[in-house]
């Protein structure tokens, strides 16, 4: 039982038939050819050679089949922690050096760690300090960041730089050094790509092809992209004339490496390392739930960062780089009717085939057109709509998603992440300072109170009944505190005050001080404190202190019991 | 109308009258003399000469009687504020040249810069960041570093640090120097002193003296313990023998002193001062709203903030420190019976006159003997209680005191509270992230409904209705998404979820997005989303967004309602 919890692969495992293999078989077919062209386009993302795009999905892929709850997540390397990798160790290694190779194992290999200790101690709830504004921001700003990064490979001219205006900076001050055939053929294939995307599908299916050969066919497009130039650079000798090519790519298995362990490495790449894993956690998380949800299966997030961290370790180990869960090949996987992690399996061992047999064939492609599918593929993440969506919602998260755009495009991804979790956290903060306070009397002829402002109902102006709608805490206590003073010191003929606590889930000790200074003043002024509609965790913690036995009223049940007690025949109809 | 919110002295300066004229003037007169050695003591304890902490209670309280709202809050140098000022300009002056004292002025001036733009601004909500717990522990924390801080002038040894093991490692380092003379002084007026606050008050009244004249002569004790031994460091001349004494004292009005403004300076004394601005305010708000209290009055804490920041730069062009409302002599002046900030302005003219007149009494005043009155008053703040009851009530706010008060003595002051909010606000967040959610069921014969764990209740096996104790917000909007998914995946009778909304007082986009993305799944799985008693301020959000347009169930009133329309008649008794 416990061991199924940490190996789920004993549990789909057990009932693994013949059906289900088939299953898995096509769909890893499909998966394995949209991943070649992926993986070495991830791998020029981060900076490193072709191959380890391709070695970073096999034995991770393997190794989530292993530890992961979901069933049809697809393991491997992604845009966005492919750009994070290229920040990071950007900032510790020259591109293209040793050194710079051994800085991506130790990074996937610290946010492996990083992921088992969180699932181990089950921290994953710490992810969720990333709110969704947050999180659709980063992406889009990443999206638009990635897209940039790639001009450079279209252009055929060499640019750095890993904020927007460095590199649209450095892209112009090398205009001049344009390759021409380059940009021809990166115009191409984006403009090929860009229509297979939008207008493939509907003109296979139009021609009386089945749905499933019209999606293969579809996601195929980036490998006919790949063929097409390949042939075209092998022809006409084009590499001779400037165009950059993959090059020797090692034909083999995945090689076994060793990670850096300095402690220098290490510290530098520490925080990169901690923000990678929980990007790509929760990346990974809300796919693996929404394809988990459309089956009525459950994935366990606690396994899933045991999952995840085993492959990252895997990646280290076999000369990969970090990897999560991507949502495109995962959809993909679902939707070629994946059934168990076994298809992750197979899909590795056709990348292995692909890393002996096919990669020769590599030599002439041209890098321009693996930039071309990144281009393709991360665009769909760039939606600026979030940010008219949650003007329209709540000004607080949009000023999250806006600042965590304009700060991961202008500053960085370190920088802007950071500032987006602080900004939400500071907002909720801001927003929960002042909470509604409602003054509620009886709707007449019923037991029900409703704010005096928005209903006709019955009052009694010695008696004033608040409902607090929020938790009360160190932020919002001492409003509190002012409030009912400030009322109450207004209105001289208030004789009792009752706090409705119908909404309020959290009674802290700053809340409980202020709840005993308006308690001791208005014993003071001869007003009575009474309580009403206290829920059972809120009473319970208040017993523990002497608030209650202090009360200078009464603790009433609900609200109509107060107000039955509490209101004199001086009844009066507000409202009117 | 708009004037006297920001001049209060227009609104009492216009009944002002005998009566009122006579009462604030006999407080003044206590006042007055409680504050003369107290002034002198704080400015040793800030390290500036003793006329500083004179200087610093003439012009602020004038500025705080024009610009406050309290009628009793006595506004000057306090104990924490000046143990603050120590550990900030320490950093950037050597004691005792003419940068220091310039950088207690610049202190003063950002301090009330800040506190200000604060009050013009209405930002006094901000300063609820600092919770109960973290300001009890840091007060304590305070009060023990000040207590040995005092030590050395008890001891008759020189002594540095900041910190509780600097201090006591230095002072151990520099025991063998003791001045045995000094130490008699010290531990005689201590002794004095503590007798005095803890028993002359009883033994006068049993002598039968009056309860105001009995307070009146308690208060004076120190005064008596200064005389005393200043008479025998002159009588003796104990001087010669290595007794650190006052010395020469300006005999003149406040001078008219500049702060110093270069960015440097003003650079390094920015956080420090933002610091003393927080924790002064916060100090003098409770003060000033507890003493309000009793006579049924109102302060405004905005206005009280531009009240302080007066204060604080009269303070900085008048040769004095950083200042705020203390709550001893505030306590001391509503005892006594003040009416208006008058009383204030009379204490002013009598420290006037005391700087004028009678500095030159102080030549011989031992240092000792002002650091005994300092002792015995900060002891008063120690209140260690504050663990016992803390852990009682709630271990989170354990934790931030704890923390605050073992960093605060073992870090410093500025660690110390910057750890205390950082937890605060953490514990806080980590408090709702996994929020409590009962499943209720009807009790039977009523329209109420209960938890099934913990009542007798009617439950429907097809229906699921569960009360969220908690707002929406992205740190939980996870948690409800993962606990919704998992009951229904785990239990598949269930054709109906009701959400009850009762304690929910913020659907944030975050949690908008995981009520879509429940609602989405549950239409997938063939199970109805519903949400009841839903509060106006949460629907008029929701409204805003397509979610209860696109929602797979319906919108109940009550959830006595939704009962009715959805459970069919397969009832189940449950909780038996």
């Amino acid at each position: 039982m416990q061991l199924s919890r940490y190996f789920p692969v004993l549990d789909w495992g057990r009932t693994y038939n013949r059906q289900a293999l088939s299953n898995d078989m096509i769909a890893a077919v499909i998966v394995t050819i949209m991943l070649i062209p992926q993986s070495l386009a991830y791998a020029l993302l981060a900076g490193l050679p072709a191959e380890a795009g391709i070695y970073a999905s096999i034995a991770p892929i393997i190794l989530y089949a292993i530890f992961g709850t979901s069933r049809a997540l697809a393991v491997g390397p992604v845009a966005v922690v492919s750009l994070l990798t290229a920040s990071a160790i950007g900032q510790v290694a020259e591109q293209g050096t040793a050194g710079y190779a051994i800085a991506a194992l130790t990074l996937a290999f610290l946010s492996g760690g990083f992921l088992m200790l969180m699932g181990v101690f089950r921290l994953g709830f710490l992810a969720n300090f990333l709110s969704h504004p947050v999180i659709a921001g980063f992406i889009t700003a990443s999206g638009i960041l990635i897209a940039t990064s790639q001009l450079k490979h279209i252009l055929g001219v060499s640019a750095h730089g890993h904020t927007l205006p460095e590199m649209l900076g450095s892209i112009f001050a090398h205009l001049s050094d344009i390759n021409w055939i380059t940009l021809i053929i990166g115009v191409s294939a984006t403009a090929f790509l860009f229509w297979v995307r939008k207008n493939l599908k509907p003109t296979l299916r139009s021609m009386g092809l089945s749905p499933l050969l019209a999606d293969i066919l579809t996601k195929a497009g980036p490998v006919a992209a790949v063929v097409t130039t390949t042939v075209a650079v092998w022809l006409f000798g084009l590499d001779g004339r400037g165009v950059k090519i993959v090059g020797e790519v090692p034909q083999s298995l995945p090689p076994l490496t060793l990670p850096g362990f300095s402690p220098d490495l290490i510290s530098a790449l520490l925080v990169p390392a901690i923000l990678i894993s929980v990007i790509g956690f929760v990346e990974s998380v809300s796919v693996a739930q929404t394809l988990a949800a459309k089956k009525r299966q459950r994935i366990d997030p606690d396994q899933e960062l045991i999952g995840l961290g085993a492959a990252n370790i895997g990646a280290a180990f076999t000369g990969g780089y970090p990897v999560t869960g991507g949502f495109a090949r995962s959809v993909v996987n679902f939707d070629a009717g994946a059934e168990t992690p076994a298809a992750g399996a197979y899909t590795a061992i056709g990348l292995a085939f692909a890393a002996v047999a096919l990669t020769p064939l590599v030599y002439y492609l041209p890098n321009a057109t693996l930039a071309a599918t990144i281009i393709v593929a991360v665009l769909s993440l760039v939606d600026l709509s979030i940010l008219k969506k949650t003007w329209g919602y709540s000004r607080a998260d949009f000023i999250a998603v806006a600042a965590t755009i304009v700060l991961t495009l202008g500053l960085g991804v370190e920088v802007g992440v950071a500032t987006g979790v602080a900004l939400s956290v500071l907002l909720h903060l801001y927003k929960t300072s002042r909470p509604h306070v409602a003054e509620v009397g009886l709707v007449p002829g019923t037991q029900h109170f409703r704010n005096i402002n928005r209903h006709k109902v019955e009052t009694d102006p010695t008696l004033m009944s608040l409902r607090v709608d929020e938790s009360l805490y160190f932020v919002n206590a001492r409003f509190l505190e002012d409030m009912v003073q400030n009322r109450v010191t207004d209105n001289t003929s208030i004789k009792n005050v009752v706090l409705i606590f119908s909404a309020v889930n959290e009674v802290d000790y700053s809340a409980l001080e202020s709840l005993e200074a308006i308690n001791t003043r208005l014993k003071e002024m001869n007003v009575g404190l009474h309580i009403s509609e206290i829920k059972g965790p809120v009473m319970d913690r208040l017993k523990r202190s002497h608030f209650i036995d202090d009360l200078n009223g009464r603790v009433f049940l609900s609200q109509y019991d107060a107000w039955t007690a509490l209101s004199g025949d001086q009844v009066a109809l507000a409202g009117e």
